[in-house]
């Protein structure tokens, strides 16, 4: 059986790049800096549900975009999380938040309506990304 | 220099047990079983904070209980996260959570008003839990 990306996950982000099997893909959210992390498997809906070294690989690469977007986009605090309680296929988000942003502070889910992002931004956006991912996992 | 719980936590929470270094405490909300996970580290916010190995064995320690959790409350998914926008000491949620709970399908934090559980289910819970960890983890 092939993969295939759940079409709310599809509909509401970017695809940036896939690293060791795992999907990072953009939210189509202009508000926040927020990566979406899903692994290229079938019937996956928990963190448990990953061989461990999967879930280990996946959660490293999750620690390793938030070191990196801590810093380049100066946030406060970065949010890890695996909820999944709307669209069941795992996905893990990271995302940069800042003091006062449009959420702050409660967690960025299901709060307000989400902003597009200007095509040259968006497009710029996942550009850096890639790169990073590139230049730091080879 | 030693570690000293958030005041936020504590009062929020029961210590269930400390397992390698991590209190593992029940959250006071009888809507939820919500376990909270607290290195105890002085000056650690994020999970890119804590030395990889102290890392992997943080989440090792959450997908093991929300395999156990899972199962043993019936639950509808499991919510993982590190959030942390108001208590910035890092801190790792595992909530069971259920179709038709009092949040659902949101994220649990910040929706309504936390409940308190009776001293006696309380207690039961945290045995419960304790002995889990004692019978997996040794």
């Amino acid at each position: 059986m092939g993969f295939a990306l759940d079409e709310r996950l599809e509909t509401s982000s970017h695809l940036i790049t896939t690293t060791d099997g795992v999907q990072v893909r953009l939210a189509d959210d202009a508000r926040f800096v927020w990566i979406v992390l899903v692994p290229e498997q079938d019937g996956v809906s928990e963190l448990h549900d990953l061989e461990a070294t999967d879930r280990v690989a996946l959660l490293d690469l999750a620690t390793d975009l938030g070191v990196w977007m801590k810093t380049r986009f100066a946030a406060d605090k970065i949010n890890t999380a695996a909820i999944g309680n709307v669209v069941a296929q795992l996905h893990v988000h990271v995302v940069a938040r800042h003091l006062g942003d449009a959420a702050w502070p409660a967690p960025i889910w299901g709060v307000g309506t989400p902003e597009e992002r200007p095509e040259e931004s968006r497009s710029g956006l996942i550009a850096e990304i890639a790169d990073f991912l590139k230049t730091s996992r080879g």
